[in-house]
């Protein structure tokens, strides 16, 4: 090794200049940085900061402090109610842009109601026709009634709620194991209603525990495989049912199989849109408006395209004596109540932070979470199943204008305008159009280009999204998420267990130290041998980190027959945190390596770690001050005197060179 | 702040040869020590690194290396079986110590093998009488065959292999929740050999599979917990027995009681003796002895002392009809052999590695594996419930003066000879001792100094370990052991989801940045905000690091008044590992800042970072050299020159101070 490092004329000014610093540093014997111990903190103490890290990241009470108690009355309102914040200040311009948006989504609301309730399963409640009056109600209630929920609580300005594909999907799933929407029609909806009620109140209970940070751990590989695989069932259930209907027209089949052409390109002018490309957003509308006319001028029924039929005016009383909190299937409403809770929380949020993101406003998640879940408790009671942000009538509501929550407003209004008036006027509309609709939403949800993306930068990430697709696919909606998100956890897990340590090296002409195996012009200090751990120290790593920097230790011992390694100097800058069983790694180190001849010496240990190695008994020589530095740098240096004073053999020499190289 | 950085004179002579040095690198606008990429690597290298850092961290092929063949093969050999390391070396000498351990051994084995087949709730198996012939038999063969299998496979010098208390405990009571070992000895028999076939298979799968990091996870502080809590249970067990006992011999109390103080004192000698710190190994055996004599003296049974009472001669039959693949208890066998499995491996393997620190050398963990796997498979064939190598007995066998594992075969051999012709001489033994030496075994378990040291040093494994203890004693061995698991796995977890960010500040006069309230001396840099992100990037911690990072721009915003914020670093040296949600997390983060006018400068990434932030088309031009530095103080030195030529405002002087001082 030693013939590798450049030999360095003295004269050189720069190297000068550090040689001065670096000796009279690391020959006077005294450091001139030392390693301190942290500030004294209590047990409580840390465990307060623990908890507010844990559980108010954003420190919510920030503003409150050193206001006046009127200030606070007013802040603590505006806090509950983000109504307050943004109402006063409310003005008829800002109104014009949330009108025209909100009338853009409530045209966009109408059919997707339709179809989403049809995905929920909800179709079949009570029969084709009898489906309609109520799976319609059901569908268009959840664009009236949550929004005007969200519209005091939420602090997205963007979001436009109602029914989502995914949550209908998963909610209609999952109930159908157990339970048949044609034969039970009225305990389906029951469970329907009653899993909704438990999302809501999932939800709430994460914003108000502020737990939020479940949902962070699925990851955007997990949806985009999850989307994936739900939009694949969905769009083969669909396709399935648009054939069935060319099978039944057989006398005058050109019709209806223009008209799935015709569905199929609006199907793609949809798929732009959902998918917030375009924003031509008023497609699934005016599709259904020419289908509607197209099928009234040919009559549809008659040559057996089956169109929506009767609808009744008016919106559905109040459901609260539907939900049933007792019963066989109570684990199961639960159990959909959570899942469906998860991934409608998911789809809302990241949709709120989203623009939120875009428009430089803050979402907190928190809060969306009480906002969304007091939302479909809501819901629950006024016969609306599952609702939350959508990804596609958000984008396109931000598109089309909107400025406040307002816009949820002015669709929810439009909505119930067309529940009173205008519902007679979709009697002519095919079925098969919704099915286009619900297709080109689903396929929308299949992201080839982001799961490239995770291809090119995260392998592993890859995995676990085609673990949630097939997952999905091929087993169930739950688990194939749960599997997914058991293999990212087990990463995380293989990552602690398996920490990397890194040999590092000086950089000639500098103090810098650096992973030896990256930067090339890195040298090794003969004998010493840096390593950086990079990774807490805990019970899972203890053994593997044991037996690795034992390997690394042989390896140069066996490698640099020059000069015999001396110091191992472990750079602890990565070391996050520690535990009991990591302060024993020390210990059995130290007996291993004292053997050896090698001492070890610790460079830039964390507050937390210094804390406990203080307290352990076994592990506490090791925050000596002589076997303690602030940077590697001045280790070598300080070092390489006392190694010099204590063997002045041949190697001498070159010892001094690399000090003064440093 | 500005105020807060002294002013030094710039004619101190080590200020300006740092100056001199940062000026040149600083204002040149040519930064000298680039980060660079790192060297490529395909996803196929990078996966078989992976591979080999997870499955093959001690490198077991290393010595293979540059070997001729001949040399290859023998070494391969000795790999296979370890006995062949040493066993061409083996002396008369070394076979002396062996010798005088190995018999000290055996005496502790022949008392401890009978009561811990009584812990495994064999001695109910045929009734009492019945239950000698059969469990003392299955306890002497375990101390029998096994170790001649650990001898030819096993790495340690020290082990003294046999059933042990913990195993033996779990095993008994994991069966009887669904077989009583009263009403159906045969079938608790023939559950007892499956589970102990099941638990072979499973650590010597551990083994092949290279997975031995599984047993990690039962870190020390669950470890400490968990045997105090079956010491509860076990010692209170056994109690009743002994009270059962005085409460049968109303008729003559003085004798008994005697002998239970008696084996009182015993066992507070065995205490000492299972713990290790005294090596008065005789006591068990003498206490048998004794107590034996004395309940022949005074014809013990006719008082109405239980008695171990005859003892037929000879080794049991090989045992593989009794294994049964099949019926209702299949998936009973399957855990509890799963959970023994893990559980003896755990104390083997700890046993084994703390002798082998001591004596320094190295002991293969998944070898171990292999060996006491093959070992318990082996013993289940011939009538011996699950054994490995015992905490007490290894330490007498150490302490003894033991050189290689030949120990075990004089013990082997000494337990056949006392099988074949000393049994009948325990016929007076009294129940009571072996009850005695039960509870002083368990008794040693309960290691309150450590759990003392937990409490101090780590709070959060106390509670791991008071959850393991109270699971174990009020829930079940197995929920008490999974509970704690999930509560350490929960807490790693929590970990990553809330990674700690610090603000850095200069240490004056250094080029040195660490931790502002950590090192008091630490000042701020106007302008600048300093932060290190001390974990992986991943979807677990996005959110939390978005808001948090947030929240520091905030709070600098607020409280630096002199000089507004314009760079964002952020020191990324700890930042070990990233994924697809984590490169996002960098685009969010420019997104927002942007929009307050400050720049996010990366400092020091690590090569897998540099790697994927890359291959990312959202975050790659944070890549981009200009925005990217080696060393704080670099990144410090070349953006205040920066700073200083687009504002050439008031806070000038100031800036130029800190150009100087770094």
């Amino acid at each position: 090794m030693g013939n590798a490092i450049p030999t360095q004329t003295p004269s050189s000014r720069t190297q000068m200049d550090f040689e001065d610093v670096i000796m009279e540093e690391g020959t006077s014997g005294t450091k001139v940085h030392p390693v301190v111990s942290p500030p004294y903190k209590s047990s409580l103490q840390k465990f307060f900061t623990k908890v507010k890290e844990t559980f108010f990241p954003d420190d919510p009470l920030r503003q409150f402090k050193g206001q006046p108690f009127h200030r606070k009355l007013i802040l603590g309102a505006q806090y509950m109610f983000p109504l307050l914040e943004w109402a006063p200040c409310y003005s008829f311009k800002l109104f014009k842009s949330d009108l025209i948006s909100g009338l853009t989504i409530a045209s966009l609301a109408i059919p997707q109601g339709i179809s989403y309730a049809k995905l929920a399963n909800l179709p079949a409640i009570l029969g084709l026709c009898e489906y309609v009056d109520f799976a319609c109600s059901v569908a268009y209630d959840s664009s009236f009634i949550p929004p005007l929920v969200y519209v005091v609580l939420g602090s997205s300005m963007d979001l436009a709620v109602g029914p989502v594909s995914i949550a209908s999907l998963v909610l209609g799933s999952m109930i159908t194991e157990e339970v048949s929407p044609t034969a039970e029609p009225d305990l389906f909806l029951q469970l329907a209603l009653t899993s909704t009620f438990f999302a809501g109140i999932f939800q709430a209970a994460l914003g108000i525990l502020r737990l939020g940070f479940i949902i962070d751990f699925l990851s955007k590989a997990i949806l985009i495989g999850f989307m994936g695989g739900s939009a694949v069932i969905v769009a083969l259930q669909q396709l399935k049912g648009l054939l069935g209907i060319t099978h039944f027209t057989k006398k005058m089949a050109l019709v209806p199989v223009l008209m799935v052409v015709a569905n199929d390109i609006d199907g793609f002018l949809l798929l732009d849109i959902t998918t917030g490309r375009k924003t031509y957003s008023g497609a699934p509308l005016v599709s259904v408006i020419i289908s509607t006319v197209v099928a009234f001028l040919i009559k549809a029924p008659r040559h057996g395209i089956s169109v929506i039929g009767k609808l009744p005016r008016g919106i559905n009383p109040p459901s609260v004596d539907k939900l049933h909190f007792q019963g066989d299937h109570i684990g199961l409403v639960i159990k959909t109540g959570l899942i469906t809770g998860i991934l409608s929380l998911t789809e809302g949020i990241a949709v709120g932070r989203t623009f939120a993101t875009i428009r430089n406003y803050k979402v907190d998640g928190n809060k969306e979470m009480m906002a969304i879940g007091l939302m479909n408790v809501v819901g629950s009671t006024t016969s609306c199943y599952v609702t939350t942000g959508s990804f596609s009538r958000s984008a396109i509501n931000h598109n089309a204008g909107a400025r406040t929550a307002m816009s949820n407003v002015v669709m929810s209004l439009t909505v119930l305008m067309t529940l009173l008036f205008l519902l007679p006027l979709f009697k002519y509309t095919p079925n098969v159009i919704l099915g286009a609709i619900i297709i080109a939403a689903v396929i929308g949800l299949i992201d080839i280009p982001s799961a490239y993306l995770i291809w090119k930068i995260d392998k592993f990430d890859f995995v676990v999204m085609l673990t949630a697709f097939f997952g999905v696919i091929f087993i169930s909606v739950q688990m194939g998420l749960a599997i997914a998100v058991a293999l990212s956890v087990l990463r995380i897990l293989l990552q602690i267990t398996r920490p990397k340590t890194v040999m590092l090296g000086n950089i000639p002409r500098t103090n810098i130290y650096r992973n030896i195996h990256h930067y090339k012009e890195a040298i090794r200090v003969p004998g010493f041998l840096i390593l950086s751990i990079e990774a807490p120290i805990n019970f899972a790593n203890i053994t593997y980190l044991n037996e690795r920097i034992f390997r690394w230790v042989e390896e140069e011992a066996s490698t640099v027959e020059n000069v015999c390694l001396q110091f191992l100097i472990l750079d602890m800058s990565a070391v996050s945190n520690i535990d009991t069983s990591g302060v024993s790694l020390f210990k059995d180190l130290k007996a291993t390596l004292t053997m050896k001849g090698v001492d070890i010496v610790l460079v830039n240990p964390l507050a937390e770690v210094i804390d406990k190695l203080q307290k352990s008994y076994d592990a506490n020589d090791f925050i000596r001050a002589d076997y303690l530095f602030l940077t590697v740098g001045e280790a070598v240096a300080s070092l390489s005197s006392v190694m010099k004073r204590q063997r002045p053999t041949k190697d001498d020499q070159e010892i001094h060179t690399i000090v003064t190289e440093n």
